[in-house]
C-alpha cells in the first residue's frame, strides 16, 4: 500500500498527486467542501483534505466520516489558503479502512493526563502522547549516535539475575515454580533448586557489575535497557519498570566520567533541539513555558563543578531555610541540589567527593580515607539526572568495602577477579531515561512519559 | 587519561607520538627489545609495542608483565617490519595499571567455548567473544539505521505484563509475594491482589500486541527489546531471555511486510559486509568456511516466495525422503524448511499463507477461509528467522477467532477497541536477535553470542 507519510511532505511535491494514510482528527462539513484533518503520527501536524462533496462517489463515504476513522486519500497537494498549514490536499480519491463510532473516547476536547493513562493503547493518538513518544525516540537514536561515535561498544546486559547489583534496592522475583504449591525442603522453606535458574533469581535494578566485565575488555561500552525496583513508592517520579542507559569506561577517572557525562547531556539536547523542533514548541506551548530556554541554556553551558564538601559549606553559609538541616555527611535532599543548580551556580551543576558512607561500595576511596570518587549530575527543575563514579581497581580496597557494607566477598568472586586480572581504573555513570524525558518534555508525571507504565497495581495492556 | 583506540590508529599517524591503553595478549622478551602484543577490545587486532629494554626505565616494570596485565604506552608510531601488522609502537613510555597472576584462565591457548561460559565476565577478552560482541553492536546499529531511515518509531515496550500475547508460550511469574508463606485466600490459593501489581503478572514473551497500538497512531514503529520464554529446554538454539525486533506497519498488508522483512535482512547483511570485515574474516577462517559467500549471496539475492500449499506440492514430489511425513496441514519441520531453502530454491525463501490451525489467532484470516496471512523467512543454514503475519483488523472475525482459539475477548477488550475505532490494515513480524547473531557469525550454539546466557540452570553474573 504505496503512500507518503505526512512528515515527508515537502513543498517541492505541490502540484503532485500523492497518497496519505491516517486517522481523522476533525472534519468540518461545508456546502461545497469538507474540511478533513488527518494525522498519521509521524508529525505533530495533520494535513487537511479539502474535498468536493458534488463528487458523487464522496456521497454514501463523507457520511461515514468522524473523529478517529481511518482513511487513505490521493489528491494534489496544493498550497493552502487557510492559515496554519502550508499545503492541504485537494482530494481525487477516498478509501475509508474503518470507521469509528461516537462511543470513541478521544473525541476533540482536553482528557486528563490520568484519565488518558487508563487508555494506554489509544492515548498515543493525542498530541501530547505523539509528541512524547517522538522524542523519545529522538533521545533514544541520539544516545546511540552519540556513543557509537566515541566509539562504545553497545552491550546487552542480562534482565535476570541471580545477584543484586548494588547490594540494595528491592527486587522482583521471577519464578517457575506453582506459587501455590511450591516444593519445599524439610525445613519447611522452598526449595529454589527445583525453579527454572535452580535458585532464586529476580529483575535487574542496574547492567553495571556486568557492563564494567565488558568494560574490561573492550575499553569503552555503554548498556540501553530495562531495569526494575519493586519498592511500593506511588509518586510522580518512580516506575516499576524504567530504561536507562549504562556507561562504562575503562582506562578512565572522575573527571573523564564528568566530562563524558556533561557532553552525552549537551549532544541530547543539542539533538532535540535541531530535530524536534515542532514537537518542542508544542511542549513549550502547552506544558512548560520557557522549556525552550532552559534547554537552549543546559545545551550551551559549561556545567559548574563542585565537591560535595564545597557544597556543604556553601549551603551552610547560604540565607536559604532548609527542612532539612545541613551538615557534613548528610544526603543531599531535592531542596538542596535546587538550591544549588538553580539559585546559586544558576546552571547544571557536577557534585563530586562524597561521603564515602552515603554511597555504595563499588565507588573509588579518596586518599582522604572519608570520601569516595562518586559524582552526581544536577540540573536545574529536575536536580539529579545522572548518577556514576569512578569504580574501585584495588581488590585489597573492594574486599575491605565489601565487608563494611555487609557484603559477602564469595558472592561477587567474578566481580573482584576483574580487579585480580589485570585491573584497570575505570568509571560510568547511569541516567534514567524517563527522568530525561520529563527533562526534556517538562511533563510531570513520570506515568505520563513511558508506552505502559508500571508501578504498584498497574501491569495492564 | 587521554589515549587512543587501537582501531582509530591510522597510517597517517606515522611518526606522531600517540599513547594507547589495553591489556597484554602476549608478550616476547628477546635479548635486545620486548614484543609486547596489547588488545583494547576496539578491534580484532593487538598493537605490537617493541620496547628496548636496554632502558633501564623497564627493567623493573618489564619483569612484572604477563598475558592479561593491563598497561598504558606512549610511543612512536612506526611501521612495522615483521609480517601480519603494518605498524608496531615503539615504546619511549609505559605503565602498569594491573598485574595478572598465573593462574589467569584465559592463557595463550584454545578453550572451549563451554568451558568459557563458566567465565563469562573473562571470556569478552577472547578474540570470538571480542568479534562476537563487535558484531551484536553492528547489527543493533544497522537495525536502528535501517527503520529511522524508513521513518519508523522505536518504542519501548513493557517487559512486565499482566497479559500473555500468544495465548501460549510457558512465562516466568513476576512477584514480590514472600514465596514461602504467600497470603491466601480462605480456600487456600495464593491471594495475588496483595502482590506488586495486585494480580499475577509475568515477564513478556512478545511486544507485538502493544507494538500494535502504537502502529495504529504512528503508522510505522519497531521495537527491539529482551523478551522471555521459560520453556525447560536445554539446547544450543533456545535461550529463556534473548532480544527480538518487532516491527509494525500501519496501511500495510502481508507483500508490505514482505518487502520490508526482506529489506531489512539485506540491509543487515550488507551492513555487516562493509563495516565488520576483520571480525567476520575471523569467523570465515575459524568458525565456518563459506561464510563471506554465504552472506554475501543472501544480500544480493532477491528471496524466493512460495505459498505454503507450494511447498507442501514441491516436497510432495521431491525425491527426498524425510524423517517427518508432509501432507497440507503439517507444521513445517526444520528439514522440510532447509529443504526447500537450501536445495530447491538455493536461496532465502518466504513462506507465506499457512494453514490458520497451526498459527496465532492474531493472523489475518485468508478468503480461502482456511489459510492466514502468515509468513516465515527461511534462510540456509538456519532456517527460519523471521516470522510474521498481516494482522486480523475485522474486529468480527478477530472476536471469532479468539473464541476459536479458547481465549476469552474480554482479556483482550484494549486489543479489539484498535478494532473498533478507525481501524487499519496492518503487518509486522519479529527477529530472534540471537538467532541473527548465529546466522551472521556461524557459530553453533546460541549461549555464545549473548553476553550473559539465561538458560535452565543458570543466571550467573
Amino acid at each position: 500500500m504505496k503512500h507518503n507519510k505526512i512528515r515527508s511532505i515537502q513543498s517541492s511535491q505541490i502540484g503532485n498527486v500523492i497518497t496519505v494514510c491516517g486517522w481523522i482528527r476533525t472534519i468540518r462539513a461545508q456546502k461545497s467542501f469538507s474540511f478533513i484533518e488527518i494525522n498519521d503520527g509521524s508529525t505533530l501536524s495533520s494535513l487537511q483534505i479539502v474535498a468536493d462533496v458534488s463528487l458523487p462517489l464522496y456521497e454514501d463515504l463523507l457520511k461515514k466520516l468522524s473523529t478517529g476513522a481511518s482513511i487513505s486519500v490521493t489528491g494534489e497537494l496544493v498550497e493552502s489558503l487557510g492559515k496554519g498549514q502550508r499545503w492541504e490536499l485537494k482530494a481525487h480519491a477516498m478509501h475509508l479502512f474503518g470507521t469509528c463510532p461516537e462511543d470513541y473516547p478521544l473525541q476533540k476536547k482536553r482528557h486528563s493526563f490520568e484519565f488518558l493513562r487508563s487508555l494506554a493503547h489509544l492515548r498515543p493518538r493525542t498530541n501530547t502522547q505523539g509528541a512524547i513518544a517522538r522524542i523519545r525516540n529522538a533521545l533514544s537514536i541520539a544516545t546511540h549516535l552519540f556513543f557509537q561515535q566515541r566509539g562504545f561498544l553497545y552491550l546487552h546486559t542480562p534482565i535476570i539475575t541471580a545477584s543484586d547489583c548494588e547490594g540494595a534496592g528491592k527486587q522482583f522475583l521471577v519464578t517457575t515454580l506453582d506459587i501455590n504449591k511450591p516444593p519445599r525442603h524439610s525445613d519447611g522453606n522452598v526449595n529454589f533448586t527445583e525453579d527454572f535458574f535452580h535458585k532464586p533469581a529476580y529483575l535487574t535494578v542496574s547492567g553495571q557489575l556486568n557492563a564494567e566485565t565488558f568494560a574490561c575488555a573492550f575499553s569503552d561500552v555503554y548498556t540501553f535497557g530495562p531495569t526494575f525496583r519493586a519498592e511500593n513508592s506511588n509518586t510522580s517520579r518512580h516506575l516499576a519498570e524504567f530504561w536507562m542507559i549504562e556507561p562504562e569506561m575503562a582506562f578512565a577517572d572522575l573527571d573523564d566520567n564528568r566530562e563524558c557525562a556533561e557532553a552525552y547531556l549537551r549532544f541530547l539536547l543539542r539533538y532535540v533541539l535541531d530535530n524536534c523542533q515542532e514537537d518542542l514548541a508544542f511542549f513549550e506551548r502547552f506544558i512548560e513555558k520557557g522549556l525552550l530556554n532552559r534547554l537552549q541554556q543546559v545545551a550551551e553551558t559549561e556545567f559548574a563543578h563542585l565537591t560535595y564538601t564545597q557544597a556543604i559549606a556553601i549551603l551552610q553559609k547560604s540565607e536559604q531555610s532548609f527542612a532539612f538541616p545541613v551538615e557534613w555527611g548528610i544526603d543531599l535532599q531535592s531542596e538542596h541540589e535546587r538550591y544549588l543548580a538553580e539559585t546559586y551556580c544558576k546552571k547544571p551543576l557536577v557534585l563530586t567527593d562524597y561521603p564515602e558512607k552515603i554511597k555504595a561500595f563499588y565507588m573509588r576511596e579518596n586518599s582522604d580515607g572519608k570520601t569516595v570518587a562518586a559524582m552526581d549530575v544536577l540540573v536545574p527543575k529536575i536536580g539529579e539526572i545522572m548518577g556514576g563514579a569512578q569504580r574501585e581497581e584495588r581488590l585489597d580496597v573492594l574486599e575491605k568495602k565489601l565487608r563494611l557494607f555487609g557484603l559477602h566477598p564469595e558472592d561477587y568472586w567474578w566481580y573482584m577477579q576483574l580487579r585480580s586480572y589485570g585491573t584497570v581504573p575505570h568509571a560510568g555513570f547511569g541516567l534514567g531515561f524517563e527522568r530525561l524525558v520529563l527533562f526534556v518534555t517538562g511533563m510531570e508525571n513520570i506515568r505520563d512519559v513511558i508506552p505502559f507504565p508500571r508501578f504498584p497495581g498497574h501491569a495492564e495492556f
